[in-house]
């Protein structure tokens, strides 16, 4: 036993449970929020304060002498700027002691008397009336891990009035064809764990007497899907993006059901534009403040995790790796087929069946890809 | 949102959930076990393989014809040594999925009539028989983190014959004064933490109009403990220890009982052996495969976790800093109280107060050292 917390493994490589469970979610979800140093991360994150800061302060008509309800508030950021920006009473709902820090800051802000923090699940809670507001900072990596999402359905549903604005309003995920040198580092990391496996085969085998080999094929398997069907984390180059960036699904923030986002199914297209080598696809999202058509904002504002030299956020992008890397050409045509579910073992995690077929300008024909992945 | 796997974060700082869950427990203890890579990593280390081989295959009159249990079998090695060794029947309780893997290696090494695998935890399971022996490699970081020695004492206390044997026998956990270069670079990384932070208030101010400062006082406790206050997983060299180092407490795992490991206290004294800047305490421990007294091993083999040159296990010691380090020197007795208690949040990990008195050799008077650490 020892716990392989020194970072002599391979990584974190924690599981999930069976079943979803309450105490189970809490544990693996909600706790890492209930540090300041996450939080100071996320309120470090400029592309993403600058987008709500704006949102907020450039649509005042939206918050002035309105309520409002900030879904999973942390440090109680986005209450705070409604309040500044004149809403009436501002709820702040947090499901962690966070809870506690964002009361203290409301407070040193002077806020008290608009903004009410409110330890509980957005699932439990009960408020005096209805919103014309809901704010949230919801977004997971690749949009929808950590199904955040589902909260602010249940909030809307429960406490928005009829004519309610959602804030942001509309969400985008978006996927591009990209070249990349963590396709080989990856690839040279399983080759060197399978090699490390076969040394190791042969000195247990040797030295205590047990042959493990009937194991290779489940510790094979165990790898590919830790460094190859695992989807990565990535703060792609503009110039890794080697085709058009295609639109793999839409979400109205107004009219999303928690069935939409559970189970995403899509097929898009999209065009190289650079000879190079197919190293995988990236994944990220964006998303819209708008108002809504019937009270639409004065100022439009988007947050976008899209590559970008100079604007990276902390969400980064989402790598899926094609292996072995396919040589396109500038004109093919990548025909993509999409299903994004929740995981059993854990309903915050998705799988992802990714297929695309190639077109060749040149005529060819190249194998088509399809693969399962995890967001971890 | 986003969570942060990507290494950006200063590590890793998952948090507990209130109260004891069964499913949280799974999520977070059971599932790393249920990692082949993990199982190599464990089955890769030397100075416990051996330790363990030798164990039973010099002592092959406790397993000749006998019946053994093997709490936490993992990949089965351990039982399928007992079954090597002799043993009639081998129940190789596991309750992660890995017993499937354990099934596997135990009919491809043709002992399927002698080791019968269970998927079960040690608490829910049920036995045909009483076993002549309790095999186990239970031991956690600093001996007790992780608390599977509970499952251990349950299981001897539900299935061991009055006359069996434990396996290993008898457990120590050792204490001893070391200098470090650790100690500054956890200061490094705590002042440079906050110096980030100072820097984010500002930022925050002018960029964002709210007051954060607050929260400084938080945020430096949080970072404090995750620094200066968490003990460090260190693979320390044995001339950095120095002084003699401590026996903190003794284990018969024949007789031991949950409330004896619930809560460890202690007190016991060292002398520094050369002058040097004490920069900390390093912990560990040993243990001993000796039968019992009336049926002692026939070679008594021990596995030590303690600083060494070449014979360093995944278990490593773990690193308790004094910040700020003091100058000590040869001939000087350092007095120790120790109490170490589960924490209330995990079961499975420990708090430890520690506190030094100083009795210089030179009549100087340097102030007591005392302070809560977390074992994470």
């Amino acid at each position: 036993m020892g716990s392989f917390g020194h970072g002599v493994s391979g990584g974190d490589r924690r599981g999930g449970a069976s079943g979803v469970d309450k105490g189970v979610d809490f544990a693996q979800y909600f706790c890492t929020y209930a540090y300041l140093y996450h939080q100071k991360e996320m309120l470090s994150d400029r592309v993403r304060m600058d987008a709500y800061y704006n949102s907020v302060f450039k649509n005042k008509k939206h918050f002035q002498g309105k309520t409002v309800l900030d879904v999973g508030t942390g440090s109680g950021i986005l209450a705070i700027w409604s309040a500044q920006a004149g809403a009436r009473k501002v709820y702040a709902v947090e499901a962690t002691k966070m809870s506690e820090h964002a009361r203290a800051l409301v407070k040193a802000n002077n806020l008290q008397d608009v903004v009410e923090v409110i330890e509980a699940s957005m699932e439990d809670v009960t408020l005096p009336e209805k919103v014309d507001v809901i704010i949230s900072e919801w977004m997971g990596y690749f949009l929808l891990r950590e199904s955040m999402f589902d909260s602010v359905i249940c909030a809307r549903d429960r406490w928005l009035k009829p004519n309610g604005v959602m804030y942001p309003s509309h969400a985008r995920m978006w996927m591009a064809p990209i070249r990349s040198a963590l396709v080989n580092q990856k690839m040279n990391q399983y080759e060197g764990a399978m090699d490390d496996w076969y040394s190791f085969l042969e000195e247990t085998k040797s030295y205590y007497g047990v042959d493990m080999s009937i194991l290779t094929r489940s510790f094979d398997e165990e790898q590919k899907k830790y460094f190859l069907h695992t989807s990565l984390w990535s703060n792609l180059q503009p110039e890794e993006v080697i085709g058009t960036p295609a639109i793999v699904c839409e979400i109205d923030c107004l009219t999303a059901t928690v069935q939409d986002i559970a189970e995403v199914r899509s097929q898009f297209s999209c065009k190289i534009h650079t000879d190079a080598r197919l190293c995988g696809f990236g994944g990220w999202f964006d998303v819209h403040f708008r108002g809504r058509v019937d009270n639409p904002a004065e100022e439009e504002i988007e947050l976008t995790t899209e590559p970008s030299e100079e604007n990276s956020t902390h969400w980064g992008q989402q790598v899926f790796l094609v292996q072995p890397p396919r040589n396109v050409c500038r004109g093919d045509s990548l025909n993509f087929s999409f299903v994004m579910k929740r995981t059993i073992e854990n309903h915050r995690l998705m799988e992802i069946e990714l297929g695309c077929e190639f077109k060749q300008s040149s005529g060819e024909q190249l194998q088509p890809f399809k693969k399962t992945f995890c967001i971890e």
